[in-house]
């Protein structure tokens, strides 16, 4: 807009930070398509700093200033505003900050009254054209000036045709576009009591006032409180010259990419509808021609002049963003003009394809490339996606728990769905919520959805770890598990009935739909290897079975950060060893119990080790109350009791003697470690035997890393630290091996927080487990916090879903106390997270300005945690 | 021991606190005794200081000294150690810090061997008399020397006795003496595979050296920390020339008050026994004389001059210490030796008895009469007691988790101990825990047992509240509500059997046992009249009901710290209108419920502003989760259908759509008025037309504090108070009045303590929530705590059970933290504290450190509360 075409209240040279601010993104992409001599229609702007007071009315210096650029544009054009001949229409549109919501419609062909519609016929000698461009500015006035119901119009229109018979659109002459705009105009004066704006500058006026009230009603700040956006964000607004796409043969609108949307391939994309306006492009009446094809039928073949300045002018625009770029145009008698510059959308593969396509050809640094990328973008390219064009029925919506699309038949049982997956069946396994004895069920389907549960329920966690789909807290859901069937709003599903699950967005979807299966290219090893040069913390995943532990290697994870041991219990034998061992009375016979299961958790152990070979492993020892491996249905009661020979009054007994109003708060972790000793002298036995059997096949002892769960005070973490080095001690005795160990502990109670000091006297390393540290210091069991969060989300209480991005301002004060704390008592302490939000970019920025050393998340998580640690890292280093 | 009597390693003119710490609490007192110039047996001590090293054995530069300060014991009695006539014989006894378990036990009659026995024999004239020292001399040297076990000993005598068919103790003669004694020197060696020692010299090194091994064997530490104590807290020794109270008809043992131990009343009192020993007074084998009756059985008619000394020097020592004492003496040949003398035993009225005489004879000031008395012993006045003489037939013991006694009939079911009790009927309600439902069964019940749930349970928080005896968590007894049976270790009790409950113990008690109601005298209003001058801080009540409100005024409390709002849905046709509400689908109708209830709410807080007139009273809105006012039990689920006329099965889905994992964390407090406004603006406004109600009857319109619970973060308040603004803003338009209210906030949770400058900007007063800040900091549920938190108390692992008193380390610091953020955001902000904690004198101690504004607790701690914040302004006033 600096070029003789443009007019601007304040002058710019280009767009920066501070135009952007002043200017809003859109006006700013003017300025610099103007800035490369790409032409754009006539116009100026109103900065954000005019329009702030602008609601109450426009005040006489601006009106003033207004005039001056009308005029200025009425001598650059050869038009006028108003005038009988040749008049001067104007398009007002909103230019906000990038990511606003825009709250505000444009409103076009301002200028047209009774007296300039009928110089625009004549000048375009299209009635028809002409009285239709009035019609719709009525509308559009009339809705945002006077806040009309559109509604109302749309009647006055349908009406009309059915009087004449018409069908379509297209039988409409130039006399009934006349008639038409004719009834607007009486509807306008019915619903408003006063006749229609002729004063074409009164107009302008009027409709700069609305959008500016419009921009700062209440629902619109609203809006942006939800979107997360300063309410008191800037609206900046454009008057341009109007521009006809529909001018003749020769005219058209189009929309053009740099590159393929899709794969990033840099071949200029996009489409081109003749003798059209900018809406017809959206409603695709009619075929919608390429840009270019080889052949006779695109933009290349009808205008090639005009095609190969759209050309030029794209990388014109590409090389100067350094970056894919999407724009709109309209041809007008030949000439183009360029309506809106943005980044271009894109696919993640596009995403990678397009930063390693600059970085090698030079334009852009590694630094750079690393910045551009969303890291949670990256978990497209690991997971199956819903195919874009598929048609969706959905049945219900959950939480987003876990990402990835599948399709498959419904089963309430996990049992049932291991043994219909065993026979090739792909079963999505519902449940209201699941319980660690699920688990086998969890390996079989092929997909998880629960009624209840957070981001960060038990399923939500374990898919995540298996890179299943998970939706969760569907609540519209009902089971009736003893029927066989899932009720919902309208609905009801059988057993074995087949329906889709969209991870990604939460939806569950009715029946089979097309899914894309995930797809991982060179780009994403090259940007992740990119990352990996930048990055200080080390990324470190969550696992315990020897697929997840191979699965996480695969992903680049340097160590496992948390493998929670009672995973290792839920299955076959082992489960019946520990409920052997939770219900006898005596601890020789607690003792007797553990010991069966020991070869087998030494054998789980040395199969971790020998994968994560030469890297830390961190072990939490057991942590769940002990009801978690009892069952709970009578059936399964009756039958425990018949695998144990044992009473089942006495059963049911022991097992209601467990129940605890908040398990969250109950006796696991360290308080059952000290109650029950036994326990942690058999996981420590069965920790360093493995040690000592990985020296001998490997000839290189692993170093376990052995973490205490739940310690408010470090007696606690003392006592149990006691049996850990008896333990090592006789096995060092017994194998006639030396091998090292640490002894650490979770940090995930406020207390444990607040006596980092003094703990970190005992403990080598800290490990911050944020689910529960998040659950304690905002008092809410993420199980049961699905009733209210996204309340609370939606009316802004909390700025972000906690569980998912860490709370900086109370959980972080609370991690940055014990990092300053473990740090005071002992410094050389080993510091990591390996709470849900070790996956989460946000939370890993907050992990790097703590200065952490490593970060564990879920397998699947690990890539993105590595560029998300990389850009930490960069932008850490940038600020200093 | 400064008499020419007296001998000591460190010289020490009188008892001051640095000479306790030299020399313990027994050599003090000997001090001070010795100081008044009244006689005790020649001795001297070892200080800390001497035996901190005597484990490892003597010294020769110790053996020195102590051959010296032995000739001076020979020199000062004319005796000999060792001696063939005259021989002396020594006691050896500990000396530990005040509250410090002893574990160490005396020594008598060192110096006794086959040559001074016959020397003593001749001596006392009395073979049978020295040869019993000497047997009892060899089993009590073999047993602390060489740990040897008593029960040999005991085997000995009584096959001896068995041998001659002897049948008591009396049968035995001088001859059988010394054959007894002579088995025992024989059970010795074959015990030790040594000669019993006959060199007293060694005797005694060897005696010293094992109790100062003793002192610091691992289960004497492990006892102190149990304790509470320093684990190295410092033994001395005293050695003591042996007086004999059995040495004719001119001696005897006994023991005296200054005082009356149940009254308080300033007479001497206490008891001898002419002819006898120590051991013998303990005994009872003979009835015991009084000191002095009027009549001739008495040691005042016996002993004339032995009596007037023991009366002057009770006397001296009662005026020397500003204490009433109790003394023990023996008398030899008419004359007295002072053994020991220390505070004496007393019952709570008699405390108050003795510090009102105090001061009033000016004597003491009103500070430190106010610091003499514990503040929990006045629980003792307030509550029934057992009968201390009473047999106690102990079932099962749980917590003492609200004080008092009562005997009654046990009832499974809350309604039928209610219509039992309307039919006069003593009931003791037992459950499993209660429910807010059970509340009007409480009421009618005069006592709980519950068998599970801690200090701070529900059960027990009521209980205290009423002024009820309450026993929680004993999980030795198991309830089958359907048999209608309380089983045991060992026992089935049935509905309606009579148990005893001890609130003040914890035991649960077979049948009726004698029960003291409890007596309030003069003393108590004048001590806490004393209180009330002497604090800083204000004492409210948490109370909801009348009964309760009332209560707490007569105890003096200076407002309704808490009053629990939902409490007052627990009844009648309250409960009925939430229960609607709740189960309610649409708002319309949820309102409509809630409509019902208003007129009732209003009346209740009505009530309360009326007796607390010219006081604050602070309304909490509602807190539970919803799923606490329906009913759990099949059959009660019914009924509410029937009463509801509601679909039964849409009914259980409603109540377990309700369920929680985690109710403690789950949708309840701000989270639930934030779902429900309606609940909100119901709630504000019966307040406010309650205000306006009483101001219309009484002129004055009281300033209601209304609390707002479970926040974390500004916003949450705001959106709440915007809706207590409106309904303020609508009554007082529709009634014409204007009243003042305030607004304001728990902080109850680590994130609302950390983010208290920002909460603070809308709330005008904090209110410690401190039972959940602890169960939240710490990560500890507290009904279901019972299961360890025992353990952690008797392993150390915490100082003191954090639900009882504040653990000032971790949840302090928050406290602190929120104290500071607080005032930062609003310097005037009031505060106070309303969790359990605001009874407790520890922890008011802290809160009176952090300038708390005020503390709340239930009525019945209102006097403990009093005296405790006194106590806390003058200590903390004698630090400055």
């Amino acid at each position: 807009m600096t070029t003789p075409d443009s007019l601007l209240f304040c002058q710019l040279g280009s767009s920066t930070e501070a135009d952007a601010a002043a200017l809003g993104a859109k006006a700013t992409q003017l300025c610099s398509l103007a800035g490369l001599s790409l032409a754009v229609p006539p116009g100026f702007a109103l900065p954000v700093a005019a329009c702030r007071s602008l609601g109450e009315g426009v005040k006489p210096a601006l009106a003033d200033r207004l005039d001056e650029a009308i005029a200025q544009l009425e001598a650059a054009t050869g038009r006028r505003f108003g005038g009988a001949e040749k008049p001067l229409l104007l398009a007002v549109r909103p230019s906000v900050p990038v990511g606003v919501p825009s709250a505000v419609e444009a409103v076009l062909n301002v200028g047209l009254n009774d007296v300039t519609v009928e110089a625009l016929a004549k000048e375009s000698n299209d009635v028809r054209f002409a009285q239709e461009c009035y019609r719709r500015f009525i509308q559009n006035y009339a809705h945002t000036v006077l806040g009309d119901d559109p509604a109302a119009f749309e009647d006055v229109l349908a009406l009309y045709k059915e009087e004449r018979g018409y069908v379509s659109d297209a039988e409409l002459r130039g006399s009934d576009a006349r008639e038409i705009a004719a009834r607007f105009k009486a509807q306008f004066e019915s619903n408003n009591d006063q006749p229609f704006q002729e004063d074409v500058r009164q107009q302008l006026l009027s409709t700069l006032t609305a959008m500016a009230r419009a921009w700062n009603a209440p629902r619109a700040k609203t809006q942006r409180k939800i979107h997360g956006v300063a309410e008191d964000a800037g609206l900046a607004l454009i008057v341009q010259v109007m521009v006809f796409g529909n001018a003749g043969d020769d005219s058209g609108v189009g929309r053009a990419w740099s590159r393929h949307p899709q794969t990033g391939v840099a071949a200029m994309a996009g489409e081109f509808l003749p003798q059209a306006q900018g809406p017809d492009l959206q409603a695709r009446l009619r075929p919608l021609l390429p840009l270019s094809n080889g052949g006779s039928d695109s933009l290349q073949s009808l205008l090639p002049q005009t095609f190969a300045a759209l050309e030029q002018g794209v990388a014109a625009l590409e090389a100067k963003l350094r970056d894919a770029v999407e724009v709109e145009f309209t041809v007008e008698h030949g000439r183009l003009w360029f309506l809106s510059a943005k980044p271009g959308k894109r696919s993640t593969s596009a995403s990678l394809q397009i930063v390693t396509d600059f970085v090698r050809s030079g334009a852009m640094s590694e630094t750079e490339a690393l910045l551009r990328i969303d890291p949670l973008s990256l978990d497209q390219l690991l997971h199956s996606t819903i195919d874009p064009e598929a048609k969706r029925s959905v049945l219900a919506s959950g939480l987003p728990a876990s990402p990835g699309a599948v399709s498959g038949a419904i089963l309430f049982d996990a049992e049932e769905a291991r043994a219909l997956a065993a026979d090739g069946v792909r079963v999505i396994l519902v449940r209201p919520e699941t319980l660690p004895e699920d688990i086998r069920g969890l390996h079989a389907a092929e997909g998880v959805l629960t009624t209840r549960g957070g981001m960060t329920s038990h399923a939500a966690v374990i898919a995540r770890g298996m890179g299943k789909p998970c939706v969760s807290g569907a609540s519209a859901l009902r089971i009736d598990a003893g029927a066989g069937t899932l009720t919902g709003p309208g609905f009801t599903l059988k057993r074995g009935d087949i329906i889709t699950l969209d991870g990604a967005t939460g939806q569950v979807l009715k029946g089979t739909v097309n899914i894309r299966p995930p797809e991982l290219s060179g780009n994403f090893a090259t940007l992740l290897g990119w990352a990996d040069r930048h990055r200080r913390m080390a990324v470190r995943a969550n696992a315990e079975t020897v697929q997840d532990a191979r699965m996480a290697r695969d992903f680049g994870a340097e160590g496992i950060g948390l493998c929670r041991s009672e995973h290792m219990f839920f299955e076959g034998d082992r489960l019946v060893a520990i409920r052997e061992m939770i219900l006898a009375d005596r601890e020789r016979d607690r003792r007797a119990a553990l010991a069966k299961a020991l070869p087998m958790l030494r054998a789980d152990f040395a199969a971790l080790f020998e994968i994560m070979a030469g890297l830390p492993v961190t072990l939490r020892l057991l942590d769940p109350p002990l009801h978690e491996f009892l069952p709970e249905e009578s059936t399964d009661i009756d039958a425990l009791a018949r695998a144990l020979n044992a009473d089942v009054t006495l059963l049911r007994r022991r097992i209601q003697d467990l129940r605890e109003q908040n398990p969250m708060l109950g006796h696991r972790g360290v308080r059952l470690l000290l109650s029950y000793p036994e326990i942690v002298d058999m996981q420590a036995r069965a920790i360093f035997e493995a040690v000592a059997d990985v020296a001998k096949s490997t000839g290189k002892p692993p170093i376990p890393e052995i973490m205490v769960p739940l310690v408010v005070s470090r007696t606690e973490l003392d006592l149990v630290k006691a049996r850990i080095d008896a333990a090592a001690a006789e096995v060092q005795r017994e194998t006639g091996l030396t091998f090292a160990y640490r002894v650490g502990t979770m940090i995930e109670l406020p207390r444990a927080a607040l006596k980092a000091a003094d703990i970190a006297q005992s403990a080598e390393f800290f490990s911050f487990g944020t689910n529960d540290l998040t659950q304690t210091t905002f008092g809410i069991s993420r199980d049961d916090s699905a009733r209210f969060i996204g309340e609370y989300a939606s009316k802004g209480i909390f700025p972000a879903d906690p569980f998912v991005t860490l709370d900086v301002d109370g959980v972080g004060e609370l991690v940055h106390l014990a990092v300053e704390r473990g740090r005071a008592g002992r410094p050389d302490i080993h510091l990591g997270i390996c709470g849900e939000h070790g996956g989460d970019p946000q939370s890993i920025a907050f992990c790097e300005s703590e200065g952490l050393d490593y970060v564990s998340c879920s397998p699947f998580r690990v890539p993105i945690a590595r560029l998300a640690a990389a850009q930490a890292a960069l932008r850490k280093s940038m600020q200093n």
